[in-house]
C-alpha cells in the first residue's frame, strides 16, 4: 500500500450512515485507510468531522477510490486539476473518462471549480473549447476532438443537501424510504404523496408522470385525466402503449379487448388497438386528432388541451407506432432530457421500461416516488442508485383514484 | 376395454365447456366413451342432451370414471345402491371410502335418494345407523363401526345451478372469474363487489369474512371495522395474528411496530405485540377485555359490540396467543363449520392459510372473493376446486378503504 | 337480427373446446346463433362436423363476427371476394383494413384462394398490384396507393394443425400449457424443453432465443454460451443491456458490478458497463472487437465465432448503446422479421419486452417457450394470443444451468 | 429531559453500522443523548469504544430505551439488579415483565451475572425459586407464581459475536445477506450452501430443515431423500401437507393431481391425496407405515430409516390429518424446541408459515438460509428480526437438485 491521499469530510458523518459507507467502500476497492483526525459531533444536531487517508497499491487505484468516496462527500484536501482529452472519434470518449454520478458535479481547471451542467449518470463531462463551461453529454452525443474530463483529479461531486434531522416531529414523509413493501398503511401513503404533490405546485415547479399502459388497463385513466386537467401533471413521459389504450379506449370504449366501463371483453379487442393508432395516423398526430375533433377525451386529450408536454418513445414491442412517437430511442432520450428543466418531482406509475430509463437521466436532487404492483420494478430503481427513490407497492388502479379523490375537489368516478 | 357403463347429461353442455371436460376427463383416466346420443339445443338458451357409454380395464376403472364424471352433472343410467361399511377404527375410513366433493349430493340406499348434509370436499359420507339420514364427516371425527358409504355406487353429485346465461345484458360480475390479474379495472371491482354484498344482506344471508394480519399492517382496520358496524360482516374466520395486531393497535396505536397514523417506526415494536396479548390473557378473553373498557376499538371490539361471530384457530407461528385461539387446529375446524350455516358470501382477505382452509370446508355453492396483492394466494384458492372463486389482486389497504367508502355511508377516516 | 351468414367448421369441436369458444364469441359480439347441423364424432378419434348461422343487428356486425370465428376455423359457406383499397397515406391503412392475426391467412380475389406470407397480428394485408401475390405488412410500412384487403370478406384463417389427440400415451410436453405455475416438477421440464431443442435441429430448423440481462446476472452466460457453441441457439434477439452485461463480464469480470464469480461487488459497478460500451464503440462494432481480440469469451463471443446470426434493438433505458443495436425500433422490427424465415423453435427468457416483441411478429405455428422467474412476463404472454406459448416460471440462472447440463455433453461449470 | 443513564459500548462501531442504529433508535424513542467520550479506532482492525448519556422525559422511557440499546450490545455503566415479580396466573406475565429477543441474554439478581437458557423472542423470563438458574418461557407456559423478570434493570443482551471482517479475501457467503433478488449467479449460491453444510456436518453440529409441500409438487422430493440418507438432515420441520404429499406421491405416484414422472395429471388427484392420508391412520402412524412396508420411499420414509427427527405440526388448512402431526400448535412449538438442540444451520425451503414458526424459536446465532421462489416470504423472515437470516429466490425444483448434485456423490435423477 505505497500510494496514499487524503480526504476530508463533514457532516452528520454517524447517524447517517456516510462514514462507514466510505469505509467501506474503501476495503471494498482493496484499500486502507488511517483515521487521522475525527472530531465527532456531542449531540445529534452537531456535525462531526473526519479526516482520513487512503492508500492502496497503484496511484490508478487511489484515483479510483477517491472518486468513489466523493459520491459520498468526501474531496481530497488537495483537489488537484481536471485532466482533459479529446473524444478519438464521434460517439466515442477517451478510455479513462470520467463517468458521471447523478449529483451536482464541479470541475476545476486552474485555480476555480466550475459547475456541471445538467447532472445525468453514466455520462462524460465535456469543456468548451475556451474552457469556460462544462456539462454531462453521453456518449453517443460527443464529437471528436471535443474535450472530456478524464481520471478524477480535479473533479468534485457534491453530496444532496441533507433531508430534515430525523425526529419524531419531522414529516411523515421520508419512513417510505426504509425499503418496499406492500404491508404499509396505503391510504396514509397516497395522503402524503399528495401533500407532496401540493408543496412542489406551490413553489412553482413542475411535476413529472412517467406511466405505464396499466393506467388505463385499472380504469385509472379517468383519475389521471382529472390530475391533468387540475394541474397535478406537467409533463408526460410514457410509451407509445399507454397512448394507445388511453385513446383506444376514448374512441373505443376499451382497452386491451376490456370493456372499462363493463369490466368485460367486447369484440375484436386487438383490433381496436390498431385501428385507433391507424386513425391517430390518418389525423397526422394526436394534436390534429384533437383538433379535428376525432379525439375528444382521456389522458393525452386533456394533455393536449392544457398544452401540457409529453413525451413518446417507442420500443421494440410497439404497434404502429401513433405518429408522436420517437421511434429512435436516442432521439427520444433526448427529447426527455429537453423536458426535464423545472422538474421538482417525478411520479412513475406502472412502467419498468420508462420508470428506469427517466432514473438514468433525472438528476439525484429530484424527488421520485415509483409505484407498482410488482416490487420487482420499485426495487430495480431503488437499485440504479437514485437516491431520493421512494417504493410503493400498490394498485395502480385504486392508487390514482385515491390520488385524485385527495388532489381533485369534487372528483367521483361517475 | 371390457367394462362400460352408460352416463346421460343435460344442460348448456358445449357453451359452458361441460362435455368437453366430460370427454377430457375419460381419457385423462385411461378409459374411453362412445356417443351414443347427442340432441344438440338449436340456440343459446336450448339445452342439450348426451348420452355416452364410458369403458374402461376393468370395473374399478369404470366406477372411478363415472365418480369423476358426476361433478360434471354426469350421472348414470342405472344408478346403483350406496354400499356401506363400518369405519375399522376411530379416525379411520375404510379403504375404498367414497371422498367427497363440496358439491351437493345424494344418495341412494333402497329406491329412493337421500340428501347428504353439509356438502364439504374430501370427507366421508356417514349414514346414520336407520339409514334416515347421511352428512359428511371428516377423517377425524368418525368413530369406530359407523356406517361409511364405499365406492361410487348409489352416489349421485348435482351439479351448481348454472349462472345466468352469458348476454351483454347480464350481471357485469362474471367477468372476474376469467382468470385473476392486476390488470383489471379495479375501481370498477370494488363496486360489483358492494353490490354483491347488498343483495346477500337484503336476502337476509351472512357474509363470512376470512382476513389476515395484512389488513392492520395496511391501515385497513378502520374500514373493516366500518362495515361490521355497518352490518357488512356477520362471521369472521382468522388467526391469532390478525386479531393481535388490531389489539396492538388499538392499545398502544402501532402494529408490528408501524405507528399507524404516522406510518413509521416507534419504540419496542414486537414488545408491544405480545404486551397485548398478555394484556388479553390477563383479562381472560376478547369479550372481556371489552366490557372491562381494556379495548375500546378496532376490529375485535366492534365484533364483541355487534355481537357477532368470530372464530381464531392458531398457527404454529403465533406467539401467545389470544386466550380466544383454538390452539387445537382440528378443534378450530369444527368451530368454523359451525359457523358456516346461513353464509351466503365469504370474501376472504389477505391470507392463504386462512382462505384455504375456509375453501376446504365451503360447499361450492357459496360464491367467494379472494382479494391479496400475491396472485399465488389467489390462484392457489381457485385451483383447490372452489368453482365459485372469484380472484382479485389489489392492494388490501385501498381495497377495503374503497368498499367501505362504497358501503358506508358518510365514510371517512380521519 | 335481420342480418344472417352461415359458417361451417370440421375438427375435434367439442373436446378442443373449439365450438365452445365459437358459441361465447357471437354471444360475445353481441350477435345470436342458430345450429343447423350437426354432426358429432362417435369416438375421441372421429371429427364433428357443424354448420350453424349467425345472426346480428347490421351487416357489419355479422361480418366482425365472422372474422372472429374464422380465427377458430370457421369459414362461411359462401367466402366471398376480398374487398381492396388502396391506402391513403404513407403510414396509413384504409379505415375499414382487415386486420391480421398470427395464423396462416389465404385471400380470394377471384375464385382461387391465394396464401398470404407473413403471418404476423396486427398487420394489413398488402396485394400486389398485379394482383399475384399478396402479404401482410404492418401499418408503419405501406406506401400510398398500395393496395389493403379491407373487410372480412374473401379472407379465411387457417387454424393451426391440430396437436396430436390427447392419450395417455402421447407427448409429456403438451401438459406444460395447462397454465402456468412455478409449482411444477422444474426438472422434469428442463429435461422436455431439451427434447424439443433435439427435435428441432434434427429437422434442420432453427432456434430462436429470445434474452434478457438477467442471463448475465444470474450466471447463465457460461451456460448459454456453451449452448450456442453447441449449435442450439441459431438466432438471437437481445436488446443493448443482455449484450452490454455479457460484454463487461467478459472485458471485467462484472455485472452491474457484481463480481459472478466470487458473487460479490466490486469497485465501481456501474463505470464497468459503460466504459465496455464505450471500448466496444471504438473497436468499432462487436464483431470488430472479436477480430481485434478485445472481446475473448462470452455470448456475444460465441454468435460472432459462431457466425449466428443475432439482432439487438435499442430501448429508451439504454446506456451508448453498443454501435451493433438498432437505436430505430420500427428498424430493429425489420431485421428481426428478416431473421425469422427458418425458425422452428423460440425460447424467450428473462425478457418482458423482447419477449412480447417477439411474439408479436412470431407467427403463431411456431413453438414458443417462455422462461422467467416473473409469472406475469409468462401470463402475459400467452395473453397475446400466441397459440403456442408455453410458461415456464423458474430460475434463470438453475434453468440455463441444467438446459446446457441436458445438451452439453461434458458441460461443467467450472 | 430530567432523566438519564450512561452506557458504554466497544467494538466495531462504525463500519458495522452499530453506533448509527445506536443514536438513531434513541431519538426513534423521543430520547436525547450526549456523546461523553469516543476513541475511534484507526485502522480498520481496530475496535472502537463509546460512552454516551442518554436521557428522556421519565425513567420508564430511560429504561425502555437502555432495553432497545442492549440489542446493538450497549450496556449500562451501572448495570443494576434484576427485578422479579410472580406470575399472576398461569399463562399470564405481569405487566411490565421483560420481553426477551432471541440473542443470548443474562441477568444479574445479586453481584452475579447468570446465563439465560434457550435464546428465543418475544418469551419471559423466568428465575427458578432458589434463583440458581433462569431460562425463557413462552407466556403460554408460565405458571401461577413463577418468578418473572421484570423492567430492563439487570438484564444483559450479549451481541452476535463479529462476523469476519469484510476484506477481499474473506468467505464470499455474507455477500448474500446483502438484500435479497432473483438476479443473482445462483449456480454459485447454491455451491455456497453446499460448503456451508459440509462445514456445518464437519463439526458434529444438526442440519436442520424446515419445508413446504412445494419440495414434492417441483419435484424435488428425490432431491431431499438423497441429501437426508447422506446425512445432510438432521431433523426436519413440516406441517402435514408435505408429509402427506411425500406419501401420497409414493403410495400413488402423485402429488396433487400430478403425476411426477410424467408430468402430467392423473385420475382422481385429489382423491390420493385423502386416501394416501387414511392409509397411514390405518397403520397407526408414518414409521408403523414404513415397518409395514406399507410405505416404501420418499422423504418420509427416509427421516424414519434413517431414525432423524421429525416433527409435524397442523394447520387449519389440513385435511386428516396424518396420525404423526400435532394438531395442537402449542405441543407442536414445545416439540420444535425440543428438537433444536444441536442444531447448527437451518435452511427453510418453500413455506411462509413454518419458516417464521421456526425463526421465532431459534436463536438469533444459529445461521438460517430461506429459500422460496416467492420474494415476500424470504423478506417478511428477514424483517422478523432473524440477524442471521440470508434469502435465496429461486425455483425449488431445480434448488434441491442442484444442492444434491453438490452433495450426493453419483447422484443423478433417473
Amino acid at each position: 500500500m505505497e500510494h496514499a491521499k487524503t480526504v476530508e469530510l463533514r457532516g452528520h458523518l454517524i447517524d447517517q450512515g456516510v462514514f462507514a459507507r466510505v469505509m467501506d467502500d474503501v476495503l471494498e476497492y482493496s484499500g486502507a485507510y488511517t483515521i487521522d483526525r475525527f472530531d465527532v459531533g456531542r449531540h445529534h444536531t452537531d456535525e462531526s468531522y473526519v479526516q482520513l487517508t487512503v492508500s492502496a497499491e497503484t496511484p490508478e487505484q487511489v484515483e479510483r477510490i477517491i472518486m468513489r468516496l466523493q459520491t459520498h462527500g468526501a474531496n481530497p484536501l488537495d483537489p488537484g486539476i481536471a485532466v482533459l482529452k479529446p473524444a478519438p472519434r464521434d460517439g466515442v470518449f477517451p478510455e479513462d473518462f470520467y463517468s458521471t454520478t447523478n449529483f451536482d458535479t464541479q470541475i476545476r481547471l486552474n485555480g476555480n471549480w466550475m459547475d456541471v451542467e445538467n447532472s445525468e449518470m453514466d455520462c462524460g463531462i465535456i469543456v468548451t473549447e475556451d474552457r469556460s463551461s462544462a456539462k454531462t453529454l453521453p456518449v453517443s452525443d460527443v464529437k471528436e476532438g471535443e474535450l472530456v474530463v478524464c481520471g478524477g483529479e480535479g473533479v468534485k461531486v457534491l453530496p444532496l443537501p441533507e433531508p430534515e434531522r430525523k425526529s419524531p416531529e419531522s414529516s411523515n414523509f421520508e419512513f417510505m424510504s426504509g425499503g418496499v413493501s406492500s404491508e404499509r398503511p396505503q391510504a396514509l401513503q397516497v395522503r402524503q404523496i399528495a401533500e407532496r404533490m401540493r408543496e412542489v405546485k406551490a413553489r412553482g415547479e413542475k411535476i413529472l408522470w412517467v406511466g405505464g399502459p396499466a393506467i388505463v388497463h385499472t380504469g385509472a385513466g379517468k383519475a389521471l385525466e382529472a390530475l391533468i386537467n387540475e394541474g397535478y401533471a406537467d409533463v408526460v413521459f410514457a410509451g407509445n402503449a399507454l397512448a394507445a389504450h388511453d385513446i383506444e379506449s376514448n374512441l373505443f370504449g376499451t382497452s386491451l379487448g376490456v370493456d372499462l366501463d363493463k369490466g368485460h371483453g367486447v369484440p375484436h379487442g386487438h383490433e381496436h388497438h390498431i385501428r385507433a393508432i391507424n386513425k391517430i395516423r390518418t389525423c397526422g398526430s394526436i394534436a390534429e386528432a384533437v383538433e379535428q375533433g376525432v379525439l375528444k377525451g382521456g389522458i393525452m386529450h386533456a394533455l393536449v388541451k392544457n398544452k401540457k408536454d409529453f413525451v413518446l418513445v417507442g420500443s421494440v414491442r410497439d404497434d404502429g407506432p401513433l405518429p408522436d412517437v420517437y421511434t429512435d430511442v436516442i432521439e427520444g432520450q433526448r427529447a426527455m432530457r429537453a423536458a426535464l428543466p423545472g422538474v421538482g418531482f417525478a411520479i412513475m406509475v406502472a412502467t419498468m421500461l420508462h420508470s428506469i430509463a427517466t432514473g438514468n437521466i433525472l438528476p439525484a436532487k429530484v424527488p421520485l416516488v415509483s409505484v407498482d404492483i410488482n416490487p420487482a420494478t420499485v426495487t430495480k430503481l431503488a437499485d440504479r442508485g437514485s437516491a431520493q427513490a421512494i417504493g410503493v407497492i400498490t394498485d395502480i388502479g385504486l392508487f390514482c383514484e385515491q390520488l385524485a379523490g385527495e388532489l381533485v375537489v369534487g372528483y367521483k368516478r361517475d
